[in-house]
């Protein structure tokens, strides 16, 4: 094991979250509730760490890292963004306790938006930017704008993998670096766009959203998180912004590649592709089902149109694993929430923001699964298993096979140690679920869009956590990085 | 298709089930409560439906069959002998409604043992034991009896396979013929003995259980299906009646290879069998969590005996997935039910009578993983899987990760299309738990070991049937049924 090498990496990664906190450092001058000193205080501390460990760097010809390195790097990173980026809320008071301050911002950055704040607008700006902020930064993975911005040698593709949701990577161009700039581009390019539509429709008079709540909520659109600004989540904000979100959390949703293949004008690429269109089409099935429901069972809302905007608001933010609430869904009948269940076990599509066991694993588990019964009937006939026109590796079914396997032994293991809180079956289950797919809110009351989870023992928080850290990581690197076996020497 | 083979064997089907009829007939002359014109009645049909079926059969050369013709025979006599073993509830109008009928046949044949019935002790002595049998007859399945004493020809180890609970059929000797009579030849005696065990204690003055009671229980027991023949189940029998119960359902759950093993002295290969051991370690660590649970929750039992005494008769009787009660565990805390909620998915040993996903498939769930957990770290190393010193085939693991996928696909939806009843989602859940894994009864008060599933929709009992198949012929024999393709001349 490459320690100095880690130990190196883990100093690039504090000083990247040190020039991070330069933005909220300025919201916090500028409204001046005295969160400055927490936010300045934890930069220098940043700094300080960051520029130590950098200095251990290794020289040129020992940086050569293998596959473990890179998963304990992944995995060590999100551990010391987390409890270095929990410090500002700590230090400043606004949350007392350390592990809540550590679950807030594991929440943030692994974009789950499950919150333990009872009441969101007695935080101060500065560090509700940060809370916000942290969603968008690890949306798109802080590795991955790492090898955008800092020169690496070795074989950092491991990395990129390691924090890269989906079954297999799709690097864009060959040159990796190359690869994560781009994704970083379009990544900024849309979240200023929804800024700026949020502020258009202030122009127009089709809503009265601030700028400060409107960076807010685009950086937790942009990364799928769903931390809100108001007690209220989403539901005091004008229609056109409701709407805004909608659109944009579905488009946070699909793979970047997508907008690649838009931008070099590869449109047939973009629009065959199979999981994009599974996508569509379990969204448009959900909300379909979830307006029957609620239109045969009646008294929810007043006209079909609202109906189906805050249905497809619900569904587009659950199955993208955003977690933003316009209504308190957990008020719905029972159809209407598994199939919100449903969905968060779906998730988003792989290499988007979204959580989730994405839209191509289960593509690719149902592919595996009829060529398994074909060959039940054909013992001797040889299979290849296609899909995008393109052959799925036996690697790319064993590995998604063997992440549903650990994905249920996980959320079983959770699911028993969290009832020892006796909260009822429906909190703590749709509790694991929100948190292993990185959703945010459950569907019961206590944990629903408007409940927070500072109900649960600081056992369950640090299960929780845990199972945060896994559906963003996928799993792998944490058990990788949990494994003795990793650790000896070769 | 061979559907000439196919009916034939139904035909045979039909005449076995006549004759395993004439058990309920004779207790219904003894007891003279009206009920012996229903079960004739339905013997009488059987025989004429199944000797006109039985003359289609195919001459000797022509009766070759294959994979298909396995998978439909299976799906399609579990299908017969649910529709025709209902007849006798619904001709006696013990059961009003025939699709209630087959409901609480198809848990009777599955060794599901979740009932319809609110007041079991209504129902006349012939109907009851005829209830309890199906458990006794499906346990082992009703074709590995018919492989046992009708001459077959043709590759008829797909049917064993496709009836035999497990990720692999382990023949216990060459002959497929002499290991079905094995097989049922031990499970014969060990009913007998707990019969006579039951009676024993009579004698003894432990207990006061009469000998119809005994049949009935031991048939549940031995098939681990679940009905019991008081409406408190077996709350009101002696502490020696319920404890010799613990044990036997135990051993029910119990590979029927390792009896074999010992009845041919090979003791050192059944205590080195590695799903025995882990069965049993799963078993005792269930029965000390949920007792230190209870212990620490406080109120439930008033000596430490008592508690260790009902905790064990529940582990035992949610694990091999019999579901007998002698202490309504729905109002346990939710630790408890949650841990009886993991030993419902874990089931019983392969080649037992128990159901579930089966320790085996656990034990290689498990291996596979740290298979390819390994594979990540080293890609291009050669692994070779073992277990019990055997080689596990490629095909087993990739079966076993289809059994998965596939019992999570069909637990997901069949929640979702119960949750249109709206009794909650504890209910709903565990509803379709207790029916795939073909328990009997849920966690929740609804569907509680004192409760019954009297309650769903028309369309849940579909739902829950269809689970209740699934969970007993593990599947892929149902999926294959209802794949058009199936049906397609080659």
């Amino acid at each position: 094991m490459n320690y100095r090498m880690i130990l190196s990496v883990m100093g690039i990664v504090l000083l990247l979250l040190a020039g991070f906190l330069l933005l909220p450092c300025v919201i916090a001058l500028i409204y001046a509730e005295g969160d400055f000193s927490a936010l300045f205080t934890t930069v220098i501390l940043c700094l300080v760490l960051g520029s130590i460990l950098f200095f251990l760097r290794p020289k040129e010809e020992r940086r050569r890292m293998h596959a473990r390195e890179g998963f304990v790097m992944v995995t060590l990173s999100w551990i010391v963004i987390s409890l270095a980026g929990a410090l500002p809320f700590y230090l400043n008071g606004a949350i007392p306790s350390y592990l809540d301050a550590v679950f807030e911002t594991v929440s943030g950055f692994t974009t789950t938006g499950a919150s333990i704040l009872p009441n969101v607008e007695a935080v101060p700006h500065g560090l509700l930017l940060w809370r916000s902020f942290t969603h968008w930064i690890g949306g798109m993975g802080v590795l991955v704008f790492m090898l955008a911005v800092v020169p690496m040698s070795g074989e950092s593709i491991y990395l990129l993998r390691a924090e890269s949701p989906g079954p297999s990577v799709s690097k864009m161009v060959p040159k990796m670096r190359t690869s994560a700039a781009i994704t970083y581009g379009i990544y900024i390019a849309m979240t200023l766009l929804l800024i700026l539509l949020y502020q258009l429709g202030r122009l127009f008079g089709w809503g009265n959203i601030s700028l400060f709540d409107s960076l807010c909520l685009a950086f937790g659109t942009a990364g799928t998180g769903g931390f809100a600004v108001l007690c209220d989540g989403l539901a005091s904000y004008s229609v056109y912004e409701q709407g805004l979100t909608t659109v944009f959390m579905i488009l946070f949703g699909v793979n970047f590649s997508i907008y690649f293949f838009l931008l070099c004008k590869e449109y047939r690429l973009a629009w065959q592709n199979s999981e994009l269109k599974c996508y569509i089409g379990i969204i448009l099935a959900a909300i379909t089902l979830i307006t029957l429901n609620l239109f045969f069972t009646g008294g929810y809302f007043s006209t079909v149109s609202e109906t189906i905007h805050h249905v497809a608001f619900s569904v587009g933010s659950v199955i993208t694993t955003t977690g933003y609430g316009t209504v308190d869904f957990a008020q719905w009948p029972e159809f209407s929430r598994t199939i919100l269940v449903l969905l968060m076990v779906v998730g988003a599509c792989a290499g988007s923001t979204g959580g989730g066991m994405k839209v191509s694993r289960i593509l690719i588990l149902f592919k595996a699964q009829r060529a398994e019964i074909r060959r039940m009937l054909h013992p001797h006939a040889v299979e290849i298993m296609t899909m995008d026109k393109k052959k799925v590796e036996k690697n790319a079914i064993q590995g998604t096979h063997a992440f549903l396997t650990v994905y249920f032994a996980i959320l079983l293991i959770s699911v028993a140690l969290i009832s020892l809180d006796n909260l009822g079956t429906e909190t703590t289950v749709t509790a694991v679920f929100a948190t292993l797919n990185n959703i945010g809110p459950g569907t019961s009351a206590i944990v629903g869009p408007f409940g927070n989870f500072a109900v649960f023992s600081p056992l369950s928080k640090l299960v929780l956590i845990f199972n945060m850290l896994c559906g963003r990581l996928e799993l792998f690197p944490i058990l990788l990085f949990l494994r003795p076996g990793t650790w000896k020497k070769n």
